[in-house]
């Protein structure tokens, strides 16, 4: 059975405790029910992993590497835009990666346009909401 | 019904003749018959539209608006990167577009990195290939 | 008889449809009326044409300088922005251009405030909403 | 009766003995005499101020606030590219401001492009002539 | 018989009549004359097709790719320098493309010196006025 | 007795009339009195000046250099991010200079992020509206 | 009793040891002895935290967001130039956050002039040595 | 008998007691001794005139133009770097100007190397001390 | 006896599993033992140490410091182009050190270039691949 | 009878043996020949040059205007990029110049895109490998 | 006796033959002998050395280095923009140097205000014409 | 036997004589019997060469490619900045290169961060005195 790694960066833990007006109102643990539910109907795991550590996001790509998973769902939060270590860390496994982004980051500050971490990705999806997940996940497990 | 727009830029219509390498074998023809038979199970209409011409892309946006389309699926080709005018048009109608590339932008040349016409959209996917195209129409649908 | 060009570019044929608070409710019809009373009293012919096709664009400007109009009050919408061909039209006929903008371009977005067209006119109007238009052709008529 | 300040900058007291290439021959004293005149046309007051000093634009702005002036008309000259104080003194005042140049700043260097000023005015009248003026204050005669 | 196409774009209709201290004095007309008489002595068909509209010249770039012409003579005008979309169609074909301009393009603005649509192409010839076709032609005359 | 000088730049003669959003609604003789009040508790003597004249704020600050003063206050206003003459002037007196903005200059508009005037100073308080006079006062209190 | 965070970032554990000219010879417990000093006498408590990992900084702005802390006086070392995330971290909790500098980054090096982190911040203190804290508290103490 | 102006801008009145690694250890007193000397041996005269004030240095250099002086020695101190009013004032009279510079500018930080003023002027001569006022004076003298 | 530090910054546990055309196939226990026995000829003990964290990295920079290290060879990875805190960590301490790339980071992507950390350093050494290692611990045991 | 100098810079004395793919197979001496062949068919005279030193490539142009040679073919090389001493060279002859280069420089690196020396040419062509150079011949044979 | 090395760089063989405009109509012979007289009457000698090779003018710096001179009145031409070479030659000798130009660069083209080796220099010395080679001969016989 | 060329630039001559806090105090003498004695210990020939002429510099890269050098040791001082000719002559050769630097060009001014010549080599070495030259040699001699 597939197994696709859900990657949350920095401050993802405050979804719904923070700025409504951007990320909504709904929890990391309601993206977590929504994205399993949708994995069970795909017949794929899904594994949720959160940190605002950026070598804890890095040792957990290794370990996606490294146990073959078939791919993972990134939204690097704020190290998007900073992260040469990140962006090596994606580009060291050969597992796809696609960026996920809640907010349509292309519409937000100048320093949100650009991705350092996209460029080693698959893809990116950005603006769609909770949405974005299920698009990516969907993505992989018709691969 | 709802109706959702589909409508590709610039050279779209060489899709399957064009470097192959970054953009498949399969040509517009392919995505249309893909993208209604998704819109068929899903319940809703797919219009398809394609034009080399920027200003025919910016009637056919001004006319979705104003027929109520539900929503429009835009690759813009090359205009993405230079059309201040559709940006404006997209701003101009209440109809909410999501962006879509087949190929990753975020890793070719440094002037493909910026969006002027995603600023004025719900959000932007890329990199997907034609799964791009569906998961943008999935959006809609479920909207 | 003076013959002076009233030409609107890309968007503009949506006004009044689009953003009411940018760019009023008022319609191009509306705009068209007014100038043309003012042309009426200052006795000069205003002619108008609207165009999303920056090619017709071009091709009118050339016809201004073939027939030998007195001027041309342009507002270039997008174009203005990122168009070295329609700098270039303006630069080929020696029918004077003043450049108008409804709004005030130097206090909106950072790509707004450069005009290349605006360096091959005689001048911009920007800000005064459809005044600008009449204060341009008080202009070319008292010349 | 409406009382309009027509405010002028560093080095406009030159106007008429400085590079009439670009400035003409006309002098300070000319715009005030054909102002004053169009005013008195319009039924307006046409207050005259000149100063190459800074501080004594941003206090004769202030002054304008507290007086309850309709408009100013202001040709900041070459401050118009460098000075954030007098921008925030026209963000101050409730009075609109307009601000003309009487050559066209958009076809010279490049840093006259640019202007600090005209974000916080109404808007900008560019390459007229003294013809700007005369527009800048039939608008505020117009209100 | 080999066929090549000339292509000219924006405002070349306007040869012999405009800015003649940077184009001459001689027409469009002049040129198709010189570079088919010119073929003719190379045993090659000259092919000739002008327009001011983006889409129009994008249009006539895959017809030739799915006709087998034999090279393209490219003179963008003002797109050279702002086209992403005509780029993309050059490398959309397989047909060779050498981009010609009749000015020195690198000793003019500096928004010249950078061509967008070089870069997809085989080479690139400025500043030889109408001797620049001529020297494209026969290089695609000697493949 | 250790004397300050208070020295405010151009415009924070508008403190309560000018954007209460940004800047509050207390004027400028309130603050004077509330830095005069925490000066007599400190036991040191602090001098207020304000002009919107460049020049005068020089000559200002060369006064406080020879006379011996133990410390100025200065909040520069606009003056702060174009004046290399103010930068300058600082740095030709031996007393201590603590630049003071009464709203967060680094959460507002880029150019107003960087700070010519605050590398002659000692340091830099913003944001914390009139207590940030006060905190300065009190470092050199206590020196 | 009013909680206030005190939170040091990267390498303030080696204040004392470390570059003397810039960052003078007490340490981060004298500091910390300062601050509890003066804590007391305005009747709060600070607490403190210093770490080098940009993660458990991120965890603790987050921890004081749902603990109710009533203001955190910050230190982000060399984070402030360069954390996306620590800037989203702040504006994810209602906490107000005052960045402090003990040495004065607007003289040192172009890179230390730009903060990322103050934007999202009620203000900033640089230069005022362990001074700066005690002002911050204060600022907090008497809201 | 020719009339050279002496112009000295911002915080040159603190010559002598500023900075001596820079500036050196006399005064503007010295200067004008120095110079005058000078004039006296080559048969002209010298004006001296300094002022912090931007606008008085402005309306000195239009005086010196109406009252038709052969020359200006100008060192413009910090306003060298941003104003375009001087810029302009200097355009706005025949009199021919050389800007000097005590120090050598181009060694010192990145912002003093570009020089606004300077570009209006027939020269400039830096890093000479007071040696570059009395060749400039020499070089008006022996036209 | 000298204790020498060699210190991997992130990704470099995935040395021989990643990239092998840009780092070879060899890993990181392969350069530990290759180190070590360099190490043992030349009569220093190297301590190995790496991690994916950039705070555990600081501390390991610190602890070096506090125990009297002679050297640290070090290679930051993606830090390098991205960390101040890094940077800030190497001249807090006393110790030495030389920044080691294995790959030739000057002739990669432009964001390689430039080093944050380098100038805190000794010398930096790249492209000699695990060479680079031994080159700089024999720096350190000649010193 | 017409003399033409064909100028080659820095390295194409490596022509044949260097990166082929570029450069193709052929060498100096086979450029010379064909070019030399095809001058004697034209019925003028190409003398030929070729030298590493920049110095060298001035004292010829120089040479080449004192003694009325009719036109340059210049290959500049490296030096195309970066010598303002060869642009001046080429400015302070009389004799027009063509600059050619034998790969298309515009698709390489970004910084072999602009050139310095061009701006002070007759034109440039680049791309055509050998036949540039018989192209430029022919140019100036025909004037 | 003091002796003074004149150092010219290249293209100012050209001097009188070369754009009258800029340079005017005199030689560097004429040059040499007005020099030579100069320095006769100040008592100095004056050695010539003209080159348009940066090696041999890197050469001629040490060797003015090696045997003593007094100064160096430098010209260094086109290489004053490109030239990191020249400016540590400067750099490497105790000898000080004058940076001359005949013509006002800080008026010219953008690429010539900036001077990569003035800031090795004593200072420079721009748009006297001959002049300024003299002032700098007099600035070293003075010392 | 192996043959390696020591490659020194301009200005290292100078070595010694020259700024002794950046470069030490011994001679290229010094140097060359350091690296002829490290050379003998490794059985390997070390040619030197130094010049001050960039077309030395190419034309000595040129010889050791056609004589078979097995490695270049080179130091293009200030011309490792700015010469693309210099890097195009490494790539023309098929001889590996090591760009070997005395002081750590990453700590002095930004210009010298950027090295042109290092994207054409195997690496880079900087920072490690004379050291790096024996580095870089043993370098070559164990391949």
């Amino acid at each position: 059975m597939k197994r696709i790694l859900i990657l949350n960066g920095p401050n993802l833990d405050r979804l719904g405790k923070r700025e409504p007006d951007t990320y909504g109102t709904e929890t990391l643990a309601d993206l977590e029910a929504l994205v399993k539910a949708e994995a069970a109907k795909l017949g794929v795991v899904a594994e949720f992993f959160q940190s605002n550590h950026e070598g804890a996001l890095i040792d957990r790509i290794h370990q996606a590497g490294d146990t073959g998973a078939s791919g993972i769902v990134f939204n690097p939060g704020g190290y998007t835009h900073t992260s040469v270590a990140l962006r090596d860390a994606i580009s060291s496994v050969s597992v796809p990666v696609i960026e996920v982004h809640i907010s349509n980051v292309h519409a937000r500050e100048e320093f949100r346009h650009k991705s350092l971490t996209a460029a080693a990705c698959k893809g990116q999806i950005a603006g769609l909401g909770f949405e974005g997940y299920l698009a990516a996940l969907r993505f992989f497990a018709a691969q």
